[in-house]
Order: structure tokens, then sequence, then C-alpha cells
């Protein structure tokens, strides 16, 4: 039996839920609300030390960080839809846009995300109840994380962040000239990190960006991620 | 066939000259002096617009970053030594690993390499040589990188660099009471991993951590790693 503990069906929570839907793998949710830090909790800290989610848990067994969790589900459930090209070439490629998408796409995002959501819950808490959460955060990148997002982050490093999105999503624009999915004909684990992180919440998170007069591929991609059924069903789980 | 674009075998280098001489894949060598700003020439940047080494090509595709690079010599070249565990959850395990060497032990690493080597490369041009040898460099990080190492890193800069080697030392030192490798038996790319970034320089780096006294089962598993056919193969690799 798989287990996820996950929070809303988007960034990192949504690139498990999309990829167990779309391979259509049964499991048990388990939610965790991010809003009251349930991720430094005792009990989730014994799954996961690091105190973030997702995590997977299959036959008693952990796994944490997106990427590798989704590798798993292609290596664990092999007769499951591949969301992996079987090609070596093909799946270079695919894991090239998710290094890219996991180590720059993801960051810049979640800075915007950070400066406003986070934010906003974090500004939410008296300075002492914040001391009293962030001392239960067990990752010092996090804590630094929260603490800025408290604060604010610098109008430079937003604007970075800026640009970097609009690089990565020019980037996909041109990978769509050649078919529907960042890999041609080939639907995969690299459209769905893009949609998880940036693509799903781009016309709204960055309309000056996500227009139809500077992405129109990528904005058609949307819709077809979404008319996906296992792409609907994943953005469709709500809290319990 | 395949051709190697890299310099020394250490680091970024190191970590695919290991995996192919440990996969018994034949190769062709090419060397790219970073010392003379090789890889920002017209030339290499045919070959990776993003000016870094090593580049893998293998009939005519160009495929770069080292754990995409190793995966694909797994997947390329099934019948060859096996270097990734064919269990899902080994797998996983090592990519766990893999991850958080490429994130967190590589950049600590690369701080202090930058800072000494680098710095005493960077500082040897003129203030106009380096200007124009900067004007080359394609990527933005890389730049702020050279930047940084000429003037050299703050001392806070430095020492959690330092305090994250320390961790991820302790952490190889846990993992091999369990085994003579990082996944137990079994030998994978995360030990040639933790060895190009971490565990083969440890001792001349970072005497202070690399001790008998504090991690006497790295120390041993260096030795272990040293007496490889392959990995001594990659060690011997000299300019041409």
């Amino acid at each position: 039996m798989i287990e996820l503990y996950h929070y809303v069906p988007v960034a990192n929570g949504g690139k498990v839920l999309m990829a167990l839907h779309e391979k259509e793998i049964p499991f048990r949710s388990h939610w965790i609300d991010l809003h009251a830090f349930e991720q430094h909790s005792p009990e989730y800290l014994e799954i996961n030390p690091e105190g973030q989610v997702p995590a997977l848990v299959h036959e008693g067994h952990v796994i944490t960080q997106t990427s590798v969790i989704n590798e798993y589900l292609e290596d664990a459930f092999p007769h499951s839809p591949p969301l992996r090209p079987s090609a070596p070439l093909e799946a270079a490629r695919m894991r090239q846009w998710n290094k890219y998408i996991d180590d720059v796409v993801m960051e810049a995002v979640s800075v915007h995300g950070w400066h406003t959501g986070a934010g906003q819950i974090a500004r939410g808490y008296s300075d002492e109840e914040f001391d009293i959460l962030m001392a239960r955060v067990p990752l010092e990148k996090q804590r630094i994380k929260w603490r800025q997002a408290r604060a604010g982050f610098a109008q430079e490093k937003l604007d970075d962040c800026t640009a970097k999105v609009a690089e990565a999503v020019a980037r996909v624009e041109q990978a769509l000239e050649q078919g529907p999915w960042l890999l041609g004909e080939f639907f995969s684990f690299a459209d769905i990190n893009f949609y998880a992180y940036c693509g799903g919440g781009l016309a709204r998170m960055f309309p000056q960006i996500g227009s139809s007069a500077t992405c129109p591929r990528v904005l058609e991609w949307v819709e077809r991620m979404e008319a996906r059924p296992g792409v609907a069903k994943a953005l469709a789980t709500s809290a319990p």
C-alpha cells in the first residue's frame, strides 16, 4: 500500500499527486496542513525528520524528494502507464528538464510564493508565537526562508526570480514547437514538474509573462494538461 | 562512440570519468583547460552553450549535468557493470544520496575550492583581462561565483560551508556502519559522487574534519575507492 503525506495539489505535493493519478496507482492520502505547521509536528517528523512534504511511504519505507519519488513510482510500478521514456536519450532529456525545473524554476517561483503566501501566514503570528514555530523547523535553510518571507524579500531578489521564470517559460514555449509535450509526443514527469511549479499558476502569479502574446503554446499546453483525467483528479484533491 | 569533454579527474569531471572507467565503456577524451578558460571558447560553447564541463557526446547527442549523464550511461549501456541498483527502493536511496550530494555537498565544497583555486586563477589576471574573460561566461551564476572567488568569500560563508561538509561526512560515516559502500554491499554512483566532490580531497582540504578520530570509516572507504581499478584509472587521467 502506498501512503502519501501531502498538502494542496500544487508545487511539491501536486507533482507526486499528479504522478500517482496519471499512473493509476491507488494510494491513501494523509493531509498535512502547512498553514497549521503540521509538517513540523513530532508525529510527522517521525516520518520525515526534515519536516517537508510530500513524503511517500511504501511497504513501510519512506521516500522523500519529489523527483526521487516520481522515478521510484516508475521503477516500482513498471506496468502502470509510463511517465518516463524508455529510450535512454529521451530519459536523459527528461532528467535535464527535471534538474533545471527543480534547481532553477522551483526556486524562482517559490520565492514569489513565499513572499506572498507564506509571508502572509508568518505575519499572522506574534513574534513570540513565530519564534516557537521556528524552533520546530528542522532545516536551517527553511528557517531562513520563513524569516525572509515574514520580513518580505528584497525587490532585487524578486526581480531576479521573475526574470528566471520568464526565461523558463521562453524555453518551454520553444520546446512546444516540437509537439504537444515537453518531450514531443511523450507525456512525461517533465510536464508534470513544470506544471506543478510554474505552468499551473503562471497566468495568475505572473500575468505579464503568462499571456497569449508571449507564450501561446504554453497556455495551450496548460489546457491540455488540465484536460488529462489524472491531472484533473489530482487538482481536485482537497482537505479531508 | 562516446566522447567526453572534461578537465582534471576531480569534482564534475571525475564523477563521469570514474563512471565510464568503472563501467568499462570506451570513450574518447577531450581535455578542456579551465585554467585557460577553454570552457568559454566559441568552439566549446557550440557543444555546451552553458560553458560547463563535463559534456558527454554520444552518437552526436550532447548530454550535460553529471548525475543525468551517469544515469544515461546506466540506461544506454545495460550490459556494462551496473552502478545503479536494480531494486527500486535501492535506486531511490541512491538518488536521495545523489540529490543531497549534488545540492548541498557539492556547493559547500565548491565554495572552498573557488575561494582558493579559482580565486588564485582569477587574481592572476588584471581587471581588464578579467572583465574580458567574464564577458564570455554564459551563466550569470557562474559570473557571480568568479567575481566572488576573485574578491574572496566572506568568512561566515566559508564557515557555513565547512559545517555542511562536516555534517555530510558524519552522515556518510554513519551509513558506512551498514557495509563497505554508501548503499551497503552495492557499489554505486552515490560512492562515486561523494568521492568526486568531497571524499577524495577530504583529508587535504578539510584536515580537521577528515581525520581518523572523527571519521575512521570514511577514510577506510577512501582507500577502498582508490583501490578500485576503474576509479584508479580515472584518477590517473592527465592533460594530453
